[in-house]
């Protein structure tokens, strides 16, 4: 399929008086490239007037009151750039968006910013009974995942495994892990180095064969000498350890950020999201530590909103964050640990 | 000054016969909100129609042969989106792209990616002699200084410091070190603490008011106990100390770095930076060190020019090199310090 290269070309004028002659200049330029004007009635809203070109080549002009004159050129790909950089204004042009191509390369932040990765393929792809599961592959941040849209873990994403994980500052060896999710099996990877007794992963989908440099060869198998992974919906297995009095030294959730909506009587994942603290809090021993990640620092209110929901527990817990950058993120990654100690 | 969104939609449609009923679904909806429709004649390039709204909302509506359905939509900042998403489709919105606004959100990665910054404000600007310098501040990496359009350092990358000094495995105590740029102070500020012999370090612009949680008060005064700053261009000065016979244990470059274009004949910035390497091992103690930043890692052409540059100097080098992640920066920095033993 043919995709689209969409050029943005943007420039304030510092004097709106010099408008009539940049339109003329560049309307100059665009007939030169054989291009048709049609000139449009905004009803006092400005000038504004597309030009056809050949192959499909497609350009806006816009010049808005006091001075803002902004160009879109869309071509097809591999079709060469009308120059407009000759017409006396220093336009401030933006790499070109690509539209329609067959890999998608724009893959927004948690806070709703445009960022553009480095994608060249579509290593897999697939619909679960839970979520939409990529995996696409970056030439710098090497495999990444992506679940309903979100940048979840990719290959470069170590810092992530290694905060949730408790920056490096826990002792594991001998002590019994509760995994909550971690499909992409870093952090059960990482855990099991550390000798631990046994570590219990919770888990619904795997990535067992493409996330291999995150998950080594640890999810090869779902038992080994010291760690079990139980393909399980974690709501009823933690409702059943609670029940037969079964003891963490750390629970880790790596289920749940925190959500983006920061009205939690509208937002159901809130909801799952205490469940989840609740019932992890009842399988922690007393001098346990649940770990889990926070959200996109920029997310104020909903951090806060997470941190008044810490309080509100049925038994108290003290907490304590810290910010991580995770490079596929693309965003500082605060909270990313966010370590509760059991009173 | 009026700033535009800049709404851009994709569907790619899975049967092209669909094309002309989502097209008469799309009509419906932008004749409701009272938009005039121009049909243009695409010679054979599928359909094009421009739609004029109110308040100077502009709509395009584009099919592509193939199935290929675009729209963009342009409106004020603070205008409602027109509801497009109920026609039966789902396209694919992208954060809407902020045209001709005060501040400039989008700062283009090195390799050229397309990347917005979560700018509230913009701290400083000015034209120096040598460079356009901005100070914008980002609401999650702090001040972030940019050269050039160029993003340079923020007070999140204590990183890039940490790299480009030896990632913490060097010994500066007693040692007689020399800096070459780092405007930002981030170095010498890090270096001080080391109990050098002495630090000198050479640059002709300083960030010592905006760029703080960086430089601390070290660039307060241009001498210190441990550190001198010579607020001059670096060549001759290089070349002075180097008939001096003067000589240091680190020579840190965060002057330049490895330039994007692998054309060395075309581009002066590889002659700089072969003069200011051949400068720097001249004044460099046959133990010393060499530290340098690459460039992202993604060009890995012009990392390889550079690497091939080292093996043809004056005298022979080895090199190692290490890729670091740094935060503002929204791509990995390999060969970030790359550093070079004298032999």
């Amino acid at each position: 399929i043919m995709a689209l290269r969409h050029y943005t070309l943007d420039v304030r004028l510092s004097a709106p008086a010099d408008s009539p002659s940049i339109v003329r200049g560049l309307q100059t330029i665009f007939q030169e490239q054989e291009m048709t004007e049609t000139v449009h009635n905004t009803e006092g809203h400005g000038y504004l007037a597309t030009f056809i070109g050949k192959n499909g080549r497609f350009l806006i002009l816009r010049v808005l009151s006091q001075g803002l004159v902004t160009i879109d050129l869309q071509c097809s790909e591999g079709d060469d750039l009308a120059h407009v950089d000759h017409v006396g204004v220093a336009f401030r042009g933006l790499p070109a968006l690509r539209r329609g191509a067959d890999v998608d390369r724009y893959w927004p932040t948690a806070d709703g910013r445009l960022v553009e990765y480095d994608i060249d393929e579509v290593v897999y792809e697939q619909d679960s009974d839970y979520q939409n599961i990529k995996i696409l592959h970056s030439s710098q941040f090497g495999n990444i995942l992506i679940l309903n849209g979100d940048v979840n873990m990719a290959d470069s994403d170590l810092a992530y495994t290694q905060a949730i994980m408790g920056g490096g500052r826990e002792q594991y060896a001998g002590k019994e892990v509760l995994v909550l999710g971690g499909g992409d099996g870093g952090i059960l990877h990482e855990a099991v180095k550390l000798k631990p007794k046994m570590v219990t992963m919770l888990v619904i989908d795997g990535c067992r064969k493409h996330m291999r440099k995150t998950c080594g060869d640890v999810l090869d198998s779902l038992q080994g000498d010291f760690y079990q992974v139980l393909v399980e919906d974690c709501v009823p297995v933690l409702k059943k350890f609670a029940e037969e009095g079964k003891m963490f030294d750390y629970v880790i959730n790596d289920l749940t950020a925190v959500p983006i909506s920061t009205a939690p009587e509208e937002d159901s994942t809130w909801e799952f999201l205490r469940l989840i603290l609740d019932l992890s809090i009842k399988v922690l021993r007393p001098d346990g530590k649940y770990f889990t990640q926070g959200n996109c620092a920029n997310l104020t209110d909903s951090l806060q909103e997470y941190e008044g929901l810490l309080g509100r527990l049925s038994c108290p817990v003290s907490f304590s964050k810290e910010v991580v950058c995770v490079p596929s993120y693309m965003e500082l990654y605060p909270s990313q640990t966010r370590h509760c100690n059991y009173l």
